[in-house]
């Protein structure tokens, strides 16, 4: 139960048999989560050195750095991992929606019972 | 592109191939982030009844209520999932510590560069 990745200070991230880690990216200010995608050794490599968020896309299997396109850049404040390293969490501002809906979140419907309905 | 799943008001999670979605909770005052774990059919639907978290332990292969032996369960004020439906946020008020190892938050170290530090 006393696994040093667990409590230790070094970076050791827990890569699962794609070799993928968890990452989750909330505002900076609102506090608000925007989206959740997937790192590689690679992506998170990249997203350290650059203070922008890369990604790995599962289904384009190719790294991904948000915003190459849209423009839509999260400039990464702050960088956690948790206890067992297998997820990151990155503190960001966003220069432009998450969403690829163009929702300013990805998480932009509440679930009520069976049903979802839209958040301001 | 205009998947009806991405921009509808119907509950219809994509599970992966192990029958599971990732669940995110966030602390409903601090909006900090708090764990992540993961969530088969059954644990959406006690988490959407109960509204108490409940999760899919991958390591146990059981249905676990967050908290059922420690007492620190996490109490959800709201759900949102996001575009593809294969992720959701747990607003939540947490009774206790969200990690194993007694944090508040499974977030608790920063990376910087190749080594972690300790956040209040």
């Amino acid at each position: 139960m006393t696994d040093p990745r667990d409590t230790g200070l070094v970076l050791n991230p827990k890569y699962d048999a794609a070799g993928l880690i968890t990452a989750v990216a909330t505002d900076r200010t609102s506090g608000e989560l925007l989206m959740l995608a997937h790192m590689n050794a690679e992506a998170l490599a990249a997203t350290i050195a650059t203070r922008e968020a890369h990604f790995w896309s599962r289904s384009r299997g190719a790294l991904w750095k948000k915003g190459e396109s849209s423009g839509h850049v999260l400039h990464v404040a702050e960088i956690r991992i948790d206890c067992d390293q297998d997820a990151v969490w990155l503190i960001v501002d966003a220069a432009g929606p998450a969403c690829h809906t163009g929702a300013r979140s990805c998480f932009f419907r509440r679930i009520d019972g069976d049903a979802l309905s839209p958040v301001a």
